[in-house]
């Protein structure tokens, strides 16, 4: 998998936004397309990593080559992944073949979207066969993260609490395989009675997802989870599916896309003058409503 | 506080993103402003919305009025509210002074921010004394809507696994209070010694959040922990802090306002012609980078 030194030196331009590398990925756009994304999930504690891990030494079993994007969660000021370079994994960051990059989550006017989207490209560039990328899946923004994968993997766990029932609910309609990890603790069958009884009521028509006892721990069952994401992607593959799927997220991340240029302008027009600042103030003294702030600066745009 | 029925109807509105509402905010936004505004957060299981419901009947029991808007995890396809009108807090829901209302986290280009500002501003016209922000602090998104408040709370459980640590991490920055909920259970005091040694590192030199230990359901330190809120206030209105706080978040809710509305116009531009259809196709046949893809659409909307 090319030189990984370099592949990381490419991911940090990305992540910084440097033009230079966008024009090189747009150049090089029509030989990516080959590596299979599979956006791997689950609430904390549900023992995604570790999943992560097995399914990728699974991989290099099969002599594939695989990159990890792994979403952590940020510090909201300093914006920097706070796991940073998290030690993880430690086997499987000497294998040449294998690649792994946390990447924070930024301010909401940031682009983690576009910073991951990059980084699955320059991997694909680099001849990785699959990438895997990780998120929390709770909130909103990590979720729109995981649905731009062609596979989704959902990692459970047992006696995960009532938060968590919303969250399967929520997530149930987009994954495509679910794991219920630490197979071996009480509560396991009766996670998996629920998943399959929310699928009953969540029927998706022509594919019914898988639901899968594992434990990464373990290292039990793990072969067979692949070889269902590799099932699932065949699927994909001999229905034409996975071309609609592609269609869909290529316009969710144009969109993103779009949106990450209309507030970069939005922060270079704002950014020499204090109009923001004063805005805000005079929202604050209540002698001007945040609507109107906000058309104030709209107008400026112009 | 006001007519229930009426409150209801305009937060729908809000979310409905009905210009009429807006309109009515516009005028009536100079008699806002005197709500306090507690953001609730925590990872799943850990129990926020018992400490939301005890500390709700704690300002009850001192004649406050309190509006609670608790943010659901939403289906990703349906864009609705996963749990609805959640049953919860029936006792609560009964009270003439208590408005509870959940809503749905919309996908990325839609505005739950706006929504929930909207919501906010709509319960301090009502005459609410204090509002609850209630969310999954996991995500980047729902920490960016509690990040809008004046006080936020952090509500941890003992023994939340590895992953948390993390949310931890991320969330130790923007916490003036953490509430350590479930008291009883072995590892409590474990998890409060984590705490203040992440403090110990973050130390903001002003100030220094309070650490307590609670329990929603055995009603233990409700009392002690409305207090703490009610000390960071007075704390944050002698110093003159409070007003900085809001003019932060109030920059915050115009660039986000800012970001909604452009978006509504791209949609709007997009919506009656196939182009993003036809850009995606030629993106997954790899004919067309997405980065080329979006200076395609921003063109359009000169």
């Amino acid at each position: 998998m090319g030189d990984k030194r370099a592949c990381a030196r490419a991911i940090t331009m990305v992540e910084n936004g440097d033009k230079e590398i966008f024009d090189m990925i747009k150049k090089l756009y029509k030989y990516t397309g080959r590596a299979y994304i599979v956006g791997i999930t689950g609430p904390p504690g549900s023992g995604k990593s570790t999943v992560t891990d097995k399914l990728t030494k699974e991989l290099r079993k099969r002599k594939k080559k695989v990159g990890i994007i792994a979403i952590d969660p940020t510090s909201p000021f300093t914006g920097g992944a706070i796991l940073g370079d998290r030690i993880r994994m430690n086997d499987l960051a000497l294998d040449k073949e294998v690649f792994i990059r946390s990447m924070g989550t930024r301010g909401s006017l940031g682009g983690l979207s576009k910073a991951t989207q990059g980084a699955v490209k320059i991997l694909d560039i680099f001849g990785t066969d699959y990438i895997f990328i990780e998120t929390v899946g709770v909130g909103q923004s990590e979720i729109d993260i995981v649905k731009l994968a062609d596979t989704v993997l959902m990692v459970m766990a047992p006696n995960m609490g009532d938060d968590i029932q919303a969250i399967k609910a929520g997530i149930v309609e987009i994954a495509d395989i679910f794991a219920i990890n630490k197979s071996d603790l009480d509560g396991a069958d009766k996670t998996e009675l629920e998943i399959q009884m929310m699928l009953d009521l969540n029927d998706k028509k022509d594919y019914r997802p898988f639901v899968l006892k594992v434990s990464g721990v373990r290292n039990e069952g793990m072969d067979i989870l692949l070889d269902k994401i590799i099932e699932h992607r065949k699927y994909l593959e001999s229905t034409n599916k996975l071309k609609d799927i592609r269609v869909r997220n290529a316009k969710l991340e144009i969109l993103k896309l779009v949106e990450d240029e209309l507030m970069s302008s939005v922060m270079k027009t704002i950014k020499n003058n204090s109009i923001l600042e004063e805005l805000a103030e005079k929202v604050v003294l209540r002698n001007l409503d945040p609507y109107t702030g906000r058309d104030k600066i709209i107008e400026l745009l112009k």
